[in-house]
């Protein structure tokens, strides 16, 4: 039988990685998938490194576009990065017929909708193990292992770089601009970090979650996103203290709208009157932000580079996958399986990978973070004055939001001393109104901190 | 498009939760896997019952054998259980073409070459994700998720009535007995527990992955078994004093037979010429015993009935897989995951699984137990007189085993006293015949107790 033959796209650290892979395993990987597996053309702007790189057993060449349009290429793996160029690379090797696999959350989670309808059109199968959490197949748990759920819950680490900084961060008692620079110096952060600290890498990845777990485009605009560039070593200690470990943590969640208070259902939200016309059962929170996680949940276990995503099914209850979440090989991994699963469809001529979810369906569903119920952490610096705590109880008890516990250093009257608050459920919206008050209090000094708890009820 | 006919065999717990979740998810379920599904005929001795618990919606029949002859049925769903009538079920539905989806671990692990032999000569699928840690999708990691790798290392914790009384073993200081029948009364054993307590349920479970993991047939007669019944608080203590939880482990591994020593090579195992002929890198040690695992790997975590499986990777390295490992819902997850890829392959008119291994292959390459290597926790109950120590390290001296640590609390010269050894990596044989001899010294009272340490190096 023929071998299936492979178009490379980039032959960066994970294409070097996949090509190396490939090479090591390719007995066992082509026994699996039923059929010779060789990658015949990498594409590379820099072909004498590509040339070297393979060794002569492929054919190099530095135009991408060539590739995707070449009849003798059944499968195309695009490693070029970005949201312009491989989105053009995409949809022609899609239009040419080709199976796609990539890694390219960025892409994905930006023109997902239309990559994946044109996928559908042509009968063709995107795939993108290596998009979430790099070597773990979660993709694959959540479209195939679940497929007789719904995901009630789904929170994930999913960022390596914030996951080893807030690890250090909290080991060490470290500030955040330390542990970033040494975090650059070693290799963990990029030079330019804002992609992962400000969270926008972790949106992608939970913007693709979201749209397999719920089955509809979730548009990465409507997700809500705080980085981790703001915390302290302050808020970790007080985390610590109160039994809890910071993580930025993307989550997604079913709401249950009978939850809403009066203060959420009166929230002046633009999108308001369009999500009230839907189902509220398709109403769904998905956001990325630092979050309070109880030490004992396992989540608060998972350390430096590591990802984790924790999945609540209806159906099969509490799971976690863990495992690296980036890198040559945990990438090379999940794009090998990939290209097994496109090796077997092409071997049985069947293209049957249903789109993950129902490109162009309305993705009003996303509920406002405005709406959002949710536990909270609250550090204020304040002078420390009779009358103090009573003023800020006061503004919370007025926004109808509950204090669960309260915990305020020894300090020396008249100095300004940390106030750590902790608050019941509550809406964002509320929340954010009342933490804007209590700021122009003459008593407290500085912005507030506010930090979201998750109890993982 | 006609629906999917599915035949139910047996509507105990597991199949009235598949019936249950189908019914409440089908919608969802239909549209992943692209055609409507539904349970036609359930067969059951009980047909009151099942008629009851079906409302009408289902043929009933007493007969599971017409049921694998139906022509309109195209897969069958096995849940009868037992290793003979299943077998002869399962034998028959192969025979007539149809797919099988089976959560039977003792059918799989006793008759899976049969069995597989007889699916891939037919063309059809076996499915079996529910036979192993429940709704966790190991299977489909494994199978695919991981195609690219060698899995060097896979650890499960695979059965929860063992793990729930270690669980509280550990947590309440309290003895084997009192927990089991605590366990028992809760329904968290069965009256008659050997299957689980004595390890054979796992060695089933481990028996099936480790076919998966390395592609040929391990015969579970070559697995060596230890269970949980001879563990004290004694020993629960004294290892969580060295910083380790005890867990009933199944292991998997690739066997580095460059670390063997002359102890192992001159092990006089019957087997032992069989397996030099063949390569050394396809000799895996597989077996199941209960396990010292240190406190702060993340399999110490995995607490009551939960589950976990810990692979590595050659590519993707660590990663962990947690969830419910058994019961009603967790295992119909996995059923439902089975039916929806049996109900796309035969949407596409395809058969396209592969044996998850080689079937009728050799399956010499496992490693007799007394040829592997590990690490060790000793117990040993001596008189408290001078000489004591000495006589017991000039053994495992002259054994070629190296002492790593002691604990000996101090006690009243001349009474027992507890001594615990730890010991540096040694083959199993050597270690069993140096505590024969240890056991025959006069300074010993009682049997010496010997648990293997895990360091996940």
């Amino acid at each position: 039988m023929k071998p299936i033959n492979v178009g490379l796209l980039g032959i960066g650290t994970v294409g070097w990685g996949t090509w190396a892979v490939l090479a090591r395993n390719r007995e066992e990987i082509s026994r699996r998938a039923g059929r010779d597996i060789r990658i015949s053309v990498v594409a590379d702007k820099e072909t004498l490194k590509a040339r070297k790189l393979t060794g002569g057993k492929a054919r190099i060449t530095a135009d991408a576009f060539e590739v995707v349009r070449d009849p003798e290429i059944d499968i195309v793996i695009e490693l070029v990065g970005g949201v312009t160029v491989a989105r053009d690379l995409v949809l022609a090797a899609i239009d040419n017929g080709k199976h796609v696999v990539t890694a390219n959350k960025a892409l994905l989670a930006t023109h997902g909708n239309e990559i994946f309808a044109a996928a559908q059109k042509k009968g063709v199968m995107v795939a993108f193990e290596g998009a979430v959490a790099g070597g773990i197949p979660i993709i694959k748990a959540l479209r195939e292992g679940f497929v007789g759920n719904r995901i009630t819950h789904l929170y994930g680490i999913v960022n390596g770089t914030c996951n080893y900084i807030l690890t250090r961060m909290k080991h060490e008692g470290a500030d955040f601009a330390s542990v970033l620079k040494d975090a650059q110096a070693q290799g963990y952060a990029e030079a330019e970090p804002s992609l992962d600290i400000d969270g926008h890498d972790a949106l992608h990845k939970i913007g693709i979650l979201a749209s397999l777990a719920h089955g509809f485009w979730v548009n990465p605009r409507h997700i809500y996103v705080e980085g981790i560039r703001h915390l302290t070593a302050l808020d970790i200690k007080f985390a610590d203290q109160l039994g809890y470990t910071v993580k930025l943590l993307g989550i997604i969640k079913q709401i249950d709208d009978s939850r809403m208070t009066n203060n959420a259902a009166s929230s002046k939200s633009s999108r308001k009157s369009k999500i009230e016309n839907r189902k509220s059962s398709r109403r769904i929170q998905v956001s990325v932000y630092p979050t309070l996680v109880p030490n004992a949940h396992v989540l608060a276990s998972v350390n430096h580079v590591f990802n984790a995503v924790f999945v609540r099914g209806d159906v099969v209850g509490d799971t976690l996958f863990y495992g690296r979440g980036a890198g040559k090989d945990a990438t090379a991994s999940a794009v090998l399986s990939d290209l097994a699963d496109a090796a077997l469809d092409l071997k049985f001529g069947t293209k049957h990978r249903l789109p993950p979810f129902v490109p162009h369906e309305l993705d009003g569903a996303v509920a406002p973070i405005e709406e959002v119920i949710a536990r909270y952490f609250v550090r204020l610096s304040v002078v420390d004055v009779p009358g103090t705590l009573a003023k800020i109880a006061t503004v919370f008890g007025q926004s109808n939001i509950g204090i669960s516990s309260v915990i305020q250093p020894e300090g020396h009257e008249g100095e300004s001393v940390p106030l750590i608050l902790m608050l019941h459920d509550a809406p964002n919206g509320a929340v954010t109104r009342a933490l804007k008050k209590i700021a122009a209090l003459a008593v407290v000094k500085g912005a507030p901190v506010m930090i979201r708890v998750e109890n993982f009820e």
